[in-house]
């Protein structure tokens, strides 16, 4: 276990206020209604994450009422917040961390877009510049996974690993998003929203033109290498 | 009739206040426009209820000028807002607090995918694991039934009655929703738009992929136990 | 000519503080982009009206910088707010105005998905007892007419006299409303759009259910005689 | 290379204030999302231009932190903001201004309908008169270009010399927009979204009805010469 140096706790505050205030982009993007959604953060150096609590209204979060859970999705006894009940999502985003050690955040949300893909269970095709910047080809649909085991957690694992989407849109539920912290995992749940809906919008008209794969892979390399005003880019 | 004990009018003033804030909800989810929508609260412990007044804007609402009103949907006499006429949908509510006991809350809006759903008449099918886990099952589809008796009320209650939705889409009219409080109506009304909305983007798309029943029965039978901070759950 | 007595001179200003804050609505449904849009209201007892000057954001509205108009559309010279040119569908309000003389109010938006039925020509149906209470039926299609003469202000009232409907679609162009006054008109363009929203997505799921004749007039005659707390309801 | 007098030093300044401000209009009409989206502006009698730094948030954006370029695109040294990267289309900006010298302004967007139609592949058709007021036509479909030289930019100039539209739909990107200033291109990009709404939403519908080639010219030409408070209209 965890011993909780005030270097880790440091870490742990730091956590705790990105985590709470990250919520509200859900909000502003339309991503989550009444308290669905969640976002979570791994403290860097640590073997514990940051994770909201479950049932608790947008407007009441605070980076007190965080929950600090360990890597098998125990809350940390004792600490703020420990009184409530974690995300009833907490197991699919421990076991992520726990397997996909680059990962240091994770979001899931039921954005309206995403979720409808996620009911007809096709990967979005990337026919958009913007995809393919961000996710580099296709979202990927995971299995089909009940909650109250790990199936969601290693559907995502396995889903994504060694994929370039950041993103992957489990069968009939919606879409699970990783980043190199929890703010990368945010941006892709906002950027996989965006894509489902023009994506969605563009099927009407009749069907997208593709990009061609090598165009793909000249978008995807150079957005990861040089975008921003960060040069070390996002997790992929 | 009730009489007003101190005990009593605590406790139609907390559903006042209750009554008259969650209509902020219907607006923060745009599930209502201009004066449309209503939400009520049954009076615990007491043979009353508590609703909105009829053509009064979002923003001019008060717990002062909510209405209460007994269960056979006659406003109090004497008591604060009843100068104004209550919800033109008052009977409905009436009809659903006498012939559903549990019920302690009831919402009708005219929000926009739920109401394409009642136009075309069909119920909305089971394809999100959030619908599975919050109705349980399909949305079902209540009869036409025109304003003015008690037609409304009764298809309400006959297609709620032994199911485990919430939710009934009133042919060609839009949803109603029910609650063990007016909070829980609400939350399944805000639900009810937002499952509405990716079903019929997902069916834009192509046919979704049917979730198999025992999956569905036990994620409902799972939500409705351990979901949130509160273990006695909603109504159903 | 009118002559602007002290109580004409008080309609003017109450119809200014109306006009100008009646915009707003616009903005809040989402009925309007950029300077789009426009809302005028009749001077009670005079033969002017009040109407939004062209080109002008919403932001900086004021009833100072509305502009009254005598109801051959010219602006009344030396009045506030006549230093800017008032609406380029001013002359379609003041055509209204002068043939329809129970008209109040006229409300004239872009709203997408009202545009989208009048660029397809097609009424929208009377689906959803929401229209039969508002409209009384259908909201049908007026004749494509060019800017610049009488033609848009002669469609819209050739279509309307005799009408339920207070709102048309011209063809090609978009919605315009009446009312008793400018906000019942307002009212009309947020209903108007409301249902052509509705009636739209009911579409995408295939043809929605007609509503039988004898239950649309029941609904209208009731809705226009009881609804809201103004026992003489709207124009129609 | 420009000597920066005290004229330009309060020209640039006075770009920078625009062009910081008008972001939040893209913000506000729902055409971006994270830091995606740009808006730059000419400086008036100068070889610069002003335009949004990379991947910063919409919330940090100052006329401080605006960054001042030269006609081929690179940032002038030592300028408020030269410490941060521009804008990743900052090459596409730089070639059209470079080769259209009547253009003020230029604005990139990701906004979803417009995307819908740039993936599609196909023109959106003139089937509303506010399309015919604001862009004369049909808007047109750019080629595939790829970020990195100058093919975008080449692109964008390509189809928007000699044509009526102030907007193009870069295949499988997304709309550029030009302007005699930086507000008249973000005008632009707010009415393409618009436009590129309203006409998917009918084509759900069936085949939007096609407005004749003359009804068409005429709107155009009158509301170039006619329109706003403003008699010299826009670019085109």
């Amino acid at each position: 276990m965890t011993d909780i140096t005030p270097e880790v706790q440091e870490a742990i505050d730091r956590v705790r206020d990105d985590v709470a205030a990250l919520h509200s982009e859900l909000v502003r993007y339309g991503l989550v209604v009444w308290t669905g959604g969640n976002v979570s953060g791994r403290v860097p150096d640590a073997d514990l994450f940051v994770i909201k609590p479950s049932g608790v209204l947008y407007d009441e979060l605070t980076p007190a009422n965080m929950i600090l859970c360990t890597l098998d999705g125990a809350v940390v006894e004792g600490s703020p917040g420990s009184d409530r009940s974690p995300s009833s999502d907490t197991a699919a985003h421990a076991y992520v961390y726990r397997n996909m050690p680059d990962v240091g955040g994770v979001v899931h949300t039921h954005s309206p877009y995403a979720v409808a893909w996620a009911a007809y269970g096709e990967p979005i095709p990337c026919v958009t510049t913007a995809m393919a910047d961000e996710f580099g080809g296709e979202i990927p649909i995971g299995p089909f996974a009940i909650i109250g085991d790990d199936s969601i957690g290693r559907g995502i694992v396995e889903t994504l690993s060694g994929h370039r989407s950041r993103a992957v849109l489990m069968k009939n539920h919606g879409p699970f998003t990783i980043g190199k912290d929890a703010r990368d995992a945010v941006k892709a749940a906002v950027m996989v929203e965006d894509v489902a809906r023009s994506v969605l919008f563009s099927r009407q008209l009749g069907t997208p033109n593709p990009i061609p794969q090598p165009a793909i892979d000249s978008l995807f390399n150079r957005y990861q290498n040089v975008y921003g005003q960060d040069p070390t880019g996002s997790l992929n």
